[in-house]
């Protein structure tokens, strides 16, 4: 069987953000940067770095302003940070950010719970935020959460994902990252989900953001590589639990990822091997084994040889 | 996109063999008899419960005619049992097995380091076997293993698994199992090892046996379904490990391909919730969270409740 998949991929490493939000203990900042210095050798090129939210809400982002200072000046090298509104784009401005993700759900009762408002009214909060971003010149990329499904609704609609994507875009993100928040999507329903989408949004618009939770990030992965997805959010180590159910896994592993890609040929400019270093470095520091299968195995080979 | 999977899927659970067998304690044979319980009464009709080697080689299998005295009477369901040799063939036919499992390697130099013999001497080993078997009315199924890869040699020729696979069947194998021992195979692999198979061999006559080591397993069902395959070898949370690379995880988790299974809207007739209850209370007994992810979602869930 021939498939069209991409012939390049591009990764966008999630880990120092998206993966160690939900750690309970404070992450010292010098190891944040570490990591991060560890995923630009693997050759990783865009590094979610940080979040500019209330501390109260996310407190192992209260180092967001000391991550930035602390990142390398590399122009080769783009360090996107979450802003949940205008204070935080302003804190994120003032700090040197130069792209930006702000997220809205597909689901109204999640945004409801996690963020208080309305689809609606969580996107037009954004309104604010594109304007200042467009008059600083700084890029904005927008995350919808719960697409293949919701903890509190359970299944939801494509059409919900394609309206709060389309606003997105219309809003000035120069793509959406589809996030399945808490990974029970199958190959099935992200085929489902693309179906839909790609008759109104373009593949380039779009990201897939597969969460592991039941095993089934990968398969998704590789389905959104046939209708020709060229972007994926991933997380070093399989960094990041599900807030909805503690001791699961969370974001897929990036290793997983590449190992994947590497398999069907698809280029993307990380090495499995140094992407495996970092891994056994943010581990080491947490004090736990990676969550994900590649670093676990090349981690064991080496401790072997 | 419109894919032509199986309507029906066959499960083989191989925990209380394959998966239990590089356990390291002992498993009492009640504990092993509960799991079997559990298994079935999740809807598994297919459940490899033991195998006839030497304990020398295979401690864990040493209480094999226990494990056979113990199983219930039940004209639904198959119990499987891997024998190496004639020797084990008539061990498990003494033990009142219907239906055996014997195995070959894809690739000469693990079988030479694994069963210190030739593929062609392994294959010929089992003409006894397969005379023996006939003459008692016992079921024959072929196992080849480093189908994808091996730990050796690296890349196997999809030629080669497909001259074994052949031969096993011409010698009354009802069924060929190909197993990635090693868990190195993506979609790419898949798709090319079965481009050549099914060219020569109905896709009826063959199973895939993949491990979840590199994470690719899932991946690697959902391409196999693509050309039709429609058994799948499967272990109950996870059990198994990869004894090339300790640490690692081995052979994919019955729960994890049937949450895949249940998305994609393909009968099994397993019950996942009963599943988790099977794997919950193997590893319970074992002293640790279960490897599959579904499992260990599943029971955080539980937990929370």
């Amino acid at each position: 069987m021939t498939k069209n998949y991409p012939r390049e991929v591009r990764i966008i490493e999630v880990g120092p953000r998206d993966g160690l939000q939900n750690e309970a203990a404070q992450v010292a900042t010098e190891i944040k940067l570490g990591l991060i210095e560890r995923l630009m050798a693997a050759g990783l090129r865009t590094i979610e770095a940080t979040a500019f939210v209330a501390p109260k809400w996310v407190p192992q982002m209260a180092d967001a302003p000391a991550v930035m200072a602390g990142l390398p000046a590399r122009g080769d090298v783009r360090f996107p940070v979450l802003v949940p509104n205008l204070k935080g784009f302003e804190a994120a401005l003032a700090a040197g950010a130069r792209e930006v993700a702000v997220f809205a759900a597909a689901s109204e009762s999640f945004s409801q719970r996690n963020i208080n408002c309305s689809v609606a009214e969580s996107l037009e909060r954004f309104v604010p935020v594109m304007s200042a971003a467009q008059t600083a010149g700084v890029a904005v990329r927008g995350y919808v959460s719960c697409v293949l499904g919701c903890p509190y609704e359970g299944e939801i609609a494509p059409e919900a994902v394609r309206g709060v994507s389309e606003r997105l875009l219309e809003l000035g993100c120069y793509e959406v990252s589809l996030g399945d928040t808490i990974g029970v999507g199958t190959a099935a329903s992200t085929a489902r989900l693309f179906d839909v989408l790609l008759a109104h949004i373009p593949a380039r618009r779009l990201a897939g953001h597969f969460h592991d939770t039941y095993g089934q990030a990968l398969a998704n992965v590789l389905t959104a590589l046939e209708y020709g997805i060229a972007t994926f959010d991933t997380s070093v180590g399989g960094l990041g639990g599900c807030p909805y159910a503690k001791g699961a896994t969370g974001n897929v592993a990036t290793e997983d990822v590449i190992y994947l890609l590497n398999g069907l040929g698809i280029e993307t400019g990380v090495q499995l091997d140094k992407l495996v270093d970092a891994a056994d470095y943010i581990y080491a520091a947490l004090g736990r084994a990676p969550a994900g299968r590649v670093a676990r195995a090349l981690l064991a080979k080496r401790n072997a040889a």
